[in-house]
């Protein structure tokens, strides 16, 4: 694909070729990510970062991966946005805020939404998650996790084998992330849940035309055996009408130091996308793998950072000029170097 | 009037000349504001962006325009703030706010309140909006948007025919326009409103004082017919204490291609202060106006961030200095040209 | 201590000669405070300016003061955030949020919530307020608004008499600034509050440990004649469970200019956290101080900028770069000398 002035608003528009641009790039804004130096590349360009959903972290990521590219932001938060767009259409809202920025990354309620507001917008415009549907940035983020992770172990995403564990019905990170995985060779993909939560058919369908070996289960130890990575997700809580039948399923494929020592490989991955619930009752991942340097979770926010710092500078192609306006930082940097971080 | 300084509180401190030396800075901001270019001229000032209601779009437009002079934005955001002045009288406020910033736009719900308010700062404070009684950067956007759209077409202010049509009697907006009308000579200003919301009575008589032609009506069609500009306004249903009564004005006014093109002479120039209610019975501006050329209520909007950074540029007295600090943007630059934007 | 790299949570962090160098350091802002010139010595350096309950001056005076410095804010305001954080342990924000910055400053309701964040955050955190706990950034603008009330009279903080008034129960910062106190010597403090809201017994017993002189009484008159500061705090209505109650102290230590003339030696200088409650029935300050030279509370704001400055160029560790880095100010500055300015 042509990255510059593109919209990203789907992980489908993503060939393979297009993703290992995305990650080349990715492993070049590391530097700037763990300043070592910055950069002024985008010294007066502005980022519409427009949140009509409360999403801090995700918020935070973009607007500091536009700073960390000498960018500015201008932004919205959530209710207060709300607003505007009474009895506004949504692209009505697009001819006039894309009139004050050089980039827009949008987050909505709405499935589609972005997309309606990407085709009158005036400048690229970066799905940040929209509703139900895709939160593109995320499934790059956490597939590119997946190869750094493995890959100074000889192995990477062709030839994978991933556990995925939870809700695995409403969890929008797996479908992406089986999306992205159906560009890829010869995956082996274990599907964990109670049969309520499990993976639809459709991606089912697509893992399959892919070629890919799929397993459904609701036993959770002999599933994370022998693989390469575990992702984890949250029963989301929300999604049930009757909350207590949430109740059912927490606790059921809680991992613990002590399960993983005893059922995983060595070095095998854990990831999930994040906030961990951490409170006694929830169960998901314990705090006991916080010392485990497998434990990927916080990586994967670092990640975050530099695929979204990526997907700016490709889309306003600065890509070959971010060196070039770099010098170091003045400041004393506390920072811990990223490997011993988590 | 000498803007070094001064606040901009209310539409009533121009004079013409003020308002020519407005349009003429606006004019220069363009590259700017088209990012053909950037300007660091303000690089290391900071504005004081207090929203004490939400208003995201008139926040992101001053905002831009102070990042693309090249200063920072410090901003409150609606209700967050309200807390802070509880008790706290606004000339504390001032005191207080006026010290971590080098210029302050105010938006407030009480009328007077950014008078109040200015009054205590120690910095110039431009007025974004008090309640019901100024929003001085709408006016001046509005009127340099007519001067625009007339000034290839061997038309100006001076011997305008507009329509205004909707609710005159609570619009802001129209009101200001008629002040800022009157430091011009020989306009025919057609009123087309229920006579439940015509213009107010004492804005009548400025217009007549000025030497002005008015009209009122409740038809639209032969009061659009031989005008260079409609001005259309949105039935401001918040207004009535019975809501089912704004129902009976809604669709009243309705404005779409085919009565544009029956009615108008070619080039009639339409605008709107925004939003346009787009839902299916407001009955505004029809979608099917979107291709027309002459709706120019997108570019009333862009207009604004020219007139914003203006205001800015005259205040801080670096008008002289903007270009001097310019360079070439480094990013690629999707914007469409801006009249084919719309 | 050593500052560079330091998280700041406490007052009891500091010794008296870190106080000094503080003090020393915000002695040096002053020209970038004041607009006499700018730095760029933090360009490309981020804060997480990240606010879990709103508190807008601080949350802008942290803001500014860092933009004043050259470098970036990111933030999050009030309510928004919170739900960020549901089930989320503090320590698992601070992991993801802490890869967005270099330094973070945080304000979040509850008591010790700064400190647990700061524990696994890989940046420098700044406490700016954790409940009823602390606020060192306030309690060092208080001190050092004494500190630069106090210098041109021969007198200083050593042999200071005070006289704190008000709710001395729960104000947290008069607590801090008892605290910061004891490092000093030879000390004169009138507490002066209905006995229900009285210093409490361990901050009463720190000021006797380090040899200052303690008088609790009711009666402001007579302590208010032989001081060189009032300290005057608001009566926390908040912190009633019968706000009623709160109606009975309001108005008992009320200080206007005519028993500040009446009682008050020439000069003594008037304190107060902010905000002041101008309303009618409040009767802390009243309005008519305004125009008293020797009412130092918009100085305390302004101390604000300069202590919030101070702390970031010494925990980033570049207070002998700030100068290298600074240039003139292009811009008109029409900020009134800051001694003329309340």
């Amino acid at each position: 694909m042509d990255f510059s002035g593109a919209h990203i608003l789907s992980i489908e528009q993503f060939q393979r070729d297009d993703i290992e641009r995305v990650f080349g790039t990715a492993d070049r804004m590391e530097p700037y990510a763990q300043r070592a130096k910055i950069t002024r590349v985008l010294e007066g360009a502005i980022l519409g970062n427009m949140f009509f959903e409360a999403s801090t972290r995700t918020r935070i990521s973009f607007g500091s991966a536009f700073n960390l590219l000498g960018g500015e932001v201008r932004e919205s938060v959530g209710m207060d946005s709300l607003s505007l767009v009474k009895g506004e259409s949504l692209q009505d809202t697009a001819r006039v805020l894309s009139g004050f920025s050089d980039v827009i990354c949008m987050r909505h309620p709405q499935a589609g939404s972005v997309a309606e507001f990407a085709s009158a917008s005036r400048v690229p415009v970066m799905n940040g998650g929209d509703g139900s549907n895709e939160h593109p940035s995320q499934a790059l983020l956490d597939l590119y996790t997946i190869k750094k992770e493995l890959q100074g172990r000889g192995r990477g995403i062709d030839g994978l084998r991933i556990a995925m564990v939870g809700d695995l019905k409403y969890g929008r990170t797996v479908h992406s992330l089986c999306k992205l995985l159906c560009l890829f060779r010869d995956i082996q993909v274990t599907l964990v849940s109670p049969p309520e939560l499990a993976m639809p058919e459709d991606l089912l369908a697509l893992l399959d035309q892919a070629g890919h070996r799929t397993v459904a289960t609701e036993q959770l130890e002999p599933s994370i055996a022998h693989v390469d990575i575990v992702y984890s997700t949250r029963i989301q809580e929300e999604r049930f009408q009757d909350r207590s039948q949430a109740d059912l399923y927490r606790g059921r494929f809680r991992l613990n130091q002590e399960i993983y020592t005893r059922h995983c490989e060595p070095n095998t991955v854990i990831m999930h996308p994040l906030p961990r619930d951490s409170r006694a009752e929830a169960n998901e991942l314990d705090a006991d793998l916080d010392k485990n340097p497998n434990l990927a979770i916080f990586r994967q926010t670092d990640n975050g950072l530099l695929i979204r710092m990526a997907l700016f500078a490709l889309v306003l192609d600065v890509v070959h000029l971010v060196d070039k306006y770099a010098r170091d930082i003045r400041w004393h940097n506390p920072r811990l170097p990223r490997d011993q971080a988590t």
